[in-house]
């Protein structure tokens, strides 16, 4: 099996070696004869952007869990399967874990000038309501871990479809998801359903001092919006990871917001070791003429 | 029945309503003739220090879980119980993972100056390894969750008595417990057996780069053996909710040290809605002649 691999140079070392440990049946190459390549191993950002002469490849599989930037190339023709990574949902789950209880348990509070602040102390989870947007794989695992700790968590989805121990509203109940987002963590892909969703309206739904973690989408958000939001304290914090131009730049705003968190799209790093066996069972499956993992609906754009 | 609410002046209206709702049957008063009380609700830092006139007291209800303030008065002589409140040990729980995880997140990496520093990720929760000293009801409930997230988790107490899916240690394996302490947690009372236990020594036995959370009892750390260890990069950061002398001074070098978090004793905060139902318990089988939960062990000290 000849497979391609048209990601970033940068990104060969690190993903080579874990790749064909997993798969060592695949001769995995940088270039060849498009013609001879029986699968491609993608991620945006590499030199190839014509996909068309590689007519022989049965599978493009992505490294990443989003494929905004691939999907709408006009020269995609072959099934195209995001990442989903065991190592990603369970990373995803921790890092808004993790900023959820930086919020949760009022870290910011306490600072450090010899003051001894203890005349207030947050509520226990269980008092504390948080909101997902966006129920896939990374927001039911999130949304299990933090239930794990005793938050109510309200799930939101375009499908409404319940998950365990986790209510889940449907596409028309938005406003009543947001309303009771003390802490809203947002993780919708970039569709065109999502572009802007959360605008001035949807920002004045949230309850005052609301934390916004959103390792998402970047598109997601009306950028003045926002701002906006947090100036006029309708939200107390803001922690984002993902942006519409990255690397985020020097100069953007955010970073020197007092109340935004800028983390530079760390949340849902692939991990090569949990990834590569994930990217070698589908090759597998590939060759073999068996239903691909993951294939990703050009309609729905995910 | 008759009871003395034997506490600072400053906690009567926090508890008052909450104690009674949960106690109807009980007349709790400040101040009275002594050999009329059936029973005591103490917390440290009231007025009343000579215990030996409420002859008829059949309980001593200590409101906070620590009870080094009260267990070396001569003059007690009642049973004492402790606070083991299921608000506290969720509270607890919360406070030691909300912080395991903005050390194992690295949080404080992300300086908010314009820099993209995406190069490196943590690792996942499964290969960063937290040990619990203390295996009490707090560093139970704290183990618990904290493997719920899917840290490696390992206990160490005296007795060493295993735990549900944790394996704890026992007295003579402490070295053992440090050696895998990527972030340390530490849940001791304060005893003879534990005042100034986590000393250079210790320390040293700890993975470079090390986490410590001690919301347990301020005595456990050598304190200058602590700013040691942070100076020479053996410990990464302390998160430190109980101290020596509370409040900690303003002058205390501890508010200063780059490596050192201060919050001001707010782990263990028991929250009135969920203690109030186990003191109106206690109370009742005290007044019924029945078991008391939670008694003082004097010889142990907890």
């Amino acid at each position: 099996m000849q497979v391609l691999f048209a990601a970033p140079e940068s990104m060969w070392e690190e993903w080579s070696a874990p790749l064909v440990s997993a798969c060592p049946e695949m001769q995995l190459k940088r270039e060849g004869e498009p013609a001879g390549f029986d699968a491609i191993i993608y991620a945006p950002g590499g030199e190839i952007e014509d996909l068309s002469p590689y007519r022989n490849a049965r599978l493009v599989q992505s490294l990443w869990a989003g494929v905004e930037r691939i999907i709408g190339n006009p020269t995609l023709t072959q099934p195209l399967a995001r990442m989903v990574d065991p190592g990603l949902a369970q990373g995803m789950s921790e890092y808004c874990t993790g900023w959820a209880m930086r919020g949760h348990l009022e870290m910011d509070r306490y600072a450090q000038d010899g003051i001894w602040r203890n005349g207030q102390i947050p509520p226990l989870a269980s008092e504390r309501r948080i909101t997902i947007l966006g129920m896939g794989e990374l927001g039911r695992a999130t949304g299990r871990m933090l239930a794990g700790i005793g938050f109510p968590v309200t799930g939101w989805s375009a499908s409404g479809r319940p998950v365990e121990g986790i209510e889940v509203l449907g596409a028309s109940d938005l406003d009543r998801a947001l309303e009771r987002a003390e802490i809203l963590v947002t993780l919708l892909p970039d569709t065109a359903a999502t572009r802007g969703l959360m605008n001035a309206d949807r920002f004045a739904r949230l309850p005052e001092g609301a934390w916004l973690i959103n390792p998402g989408r970047g598109t997601l958000l009306d950028e003045d919006a926002l701002i906006a939001a947090l100036d006029f304290g309708r939200l107390g914090h803001a922690v984002l990871d993902v942006f519409r131009t990255e690397p985020l730049p020097p100069d953007h705003p955010f970073w020197k917001h007092p109340r935004i968190t800028v983390t530079p799209h760390i949340a849902a790093d692939t991990r090569p070791e949990t990834a590569a066996p994930v990217v070698a069972e589908n090759l597998r499956r590939a060759m073999s003429g068996q239903p691909i993992l993951n294939l990703v609906d050009r309609v729905k754009g995910y």
